[in-house]
């Protein structure tokens, strides 16, 4: 067998083993990231794919002696650097900016103050737990959206509706007192408590936090209501879509914006694909996509994941290394949206995903 | 009238006479521009709205007081600026990245030699000219777009083809001599004996340009033959579907690549919403839409194209103002393409298009 066809047989194996469809550039981009660095984290991180595949593929590279796997390091071996030189791939130029790290913006003097005062905060807020599938993001990147956003105009004498507030992102949106009004919604006592009693300390009155499982209707004293949303909903198309509706439902209609992140760890590009159609067919435009813009801190629950009993090392991440893009949408035509429970659906599994 | 309504019948009066439709948000973006910019192509590029929708609102807002137009500068009146205080519209403040400008990467070490020697040569290029449709971007612009590619996996050792290559794309990238393989068509004579002439001078060998109409049916053996498309078409969505799905049927097939540029100045987020899906049911996904990369040297014809008629005052530009985003897409479902013959149909002219 040639190498081309070894590498498409690799490609066929795992969508087999794996049920997700995984195409012969997949298989080269997780040989890429192994030049780069030999932890399985890593690796996921610069192979840009699924949990699932980055694991099934080096499983199915070491049986074959491609890939050798010691003490927790994934390498190739010479069999595998003469394949890889063979079919011309590459250890990746991300020729990243210094500066922003590849997110378009920075925090400059203008937010300054109210980010020093966020990570004093910051210092004190809830773990993330399982129950709830949480993982946060780094301060920064908190504040990197809100940068990002006041970049477009929404975030400036606008009306904010925070749909599930894991990163605090409604609480920086208070300190930074520029939008008119921030809503948080949010299932978990903890986040709930915690913003309300920092929202009292500061004298937010911009803030108003309420408790609320975005399984079930949204109030109805929210609907078309807010100029822009923040949510960062769980990864399957099912989850995302009735999240994103949930925002789209909130908005006062045309022009109105939205902002939520999407990982490759737990979607492919064609889960993203099918996900794009979703918002084009709520009468929502993507406007920017910027990638691994949003930086999440480890959980402390790794051990408890399935992407802890796929991994093919144990060994626990150290540095960050769960990303997700930032997508950007704004409406341009308006379609009417259910506003239904969808307490008793499972929306939170699929091939893909790996974290919860 | 109160003013909430006033900005709203703004944007209904300028979509009754442009055709194109206009949302509270455009108007503000238009007001949020002024504050920033005097001159009529600067608050283009700020508002990052279709040109003749800039036009025509400042013409309704000067009618009624709110915009003085003098000596050739576009400023809110007293009038004006209470209206915007009252609305609370701000002045935007970007954050932008001041490396890279908002490009997620910058041109470092390892692309430099091959750039100084681009920029040579760019200098003997031939000039934009009106027959072509054409606008060509900095020479910054172009080694950006290879840098993002080759962080994407998307130039070393790729076969690579430019449809339309005004902005000397492949001639750059045969000077990184990274790709295996450079293939440049373009329709005009000059640009393509120029590319020819350097590409003899310097021995490039992995560079073979050929005179092509791009309306025309592709060369059957450049079909299914690539692994990476860039295109800059004309921002109808008929001659986007048209380059986009000549890029597509060049590629081999699932994993393929293709970059390709979108502005607000000719097209507003109605029509990208449009084009999105198209790139959709050509079985693409978009993984990066990162506004404003493309920076456009100023053309000579710009006193005869529409956008200038159009303009509120009749000053050159003197400033690039001109910026598109960068698409990128990749193939993630196989779909049959037509290589259909579009010579006789027009393909490049629509109500938001202002610079042909």
């Amino acid at each position: 067998m040639n190498s081309m066809n070894k590498i498409k047989s690799y490609a066929e194996e795992a969508a087999r083993n794996t049920s997700i469809v995984v195409r012969e550039r997949d298989v080269e981009r997780v040989l890429a990231a192994i030049m780069l660095s030999s932890n399985f984290w890593k690796i996921v991180q610069l192979a840009e794919e699924p949990v699932p595949m980055v694991a099934e593929l080096i499983q199915l590279m070491a049986r074959d002696g491609l890939i050798a796997i010691e003490d927790n390091d994934i390498k190739l071996t010479q069999e595998g650097e003469a394949f890889c030189k063979a079919e011309r791939i590459e250890a990746l130029h991300t020729h990243l900016c210094p500066t922003c790290k590849g997110r378009t913006i920075v925090l400059d003097d203008s937010l300054k103050r109210p980010y020093e005062k966020f990570l004093e905060l910051h210092q004190e807020r809830p773990e993330a737990i399982r129950q709830y599938d949480q993982a946060y993001v780094t301060p920064e990147t908190t504040f990197a959206r809100i940068s990002l956003a006041d970049g477009r105009g929404d975030i400036r004498g606008r009306d904010i509706i925070v749909l599930g507030d894991d990163d605090m992102v409604a609480l920086a949106l208070a300190i930074t007192k520029l939008p008119r009004r921030v809503v948080m919604l949010e299932i978990d006592e903890r986040i709930v408590d915690f913003q309300k009693k920092k929202a009292a300390e500061l004298g937010l009155s911009n803030l108003e936090v309420r408790r609320h499982d975005l399984r079930k209707p949204l109030p109805e004293d929210l609907l078309k209501s807010f100029d822009v949303f923040f949510c960062d909903p769980p990864e399957t198309v099912a989850a995302l879509a009735a999240f994103v509706g949930r925002g789209v439902a909130t908005l006062k209609g045309m022009g109105g914006a939205g902002y939520f992140g999407l990982t490759s760890s737990e979607s492919s590009f064609v889960k993203w694909r099918q996900l794009e159609q979703v918002l084009i067919n709520k009468g929502l435009v993507v406007t920017d996509i910027i990638r691994n813009f949003n930086e999440y801190v480890n959980w402390n629950y790794a051990e408890e994941m399935l992407a802890w009993k796929l991994a093919p090392v144990k060994v626990k991440p150290v540095d960050n290394w769960y990303y997700s893009s930032i997508f950007r949408v704004e409406v341009v035509e308006e379609i009417p949206l259910d506003n239904e429970d969808l307490t008793d659906s499972d929306i939170y599994n699929d091939s893909e995903s790996s974290t919860v």
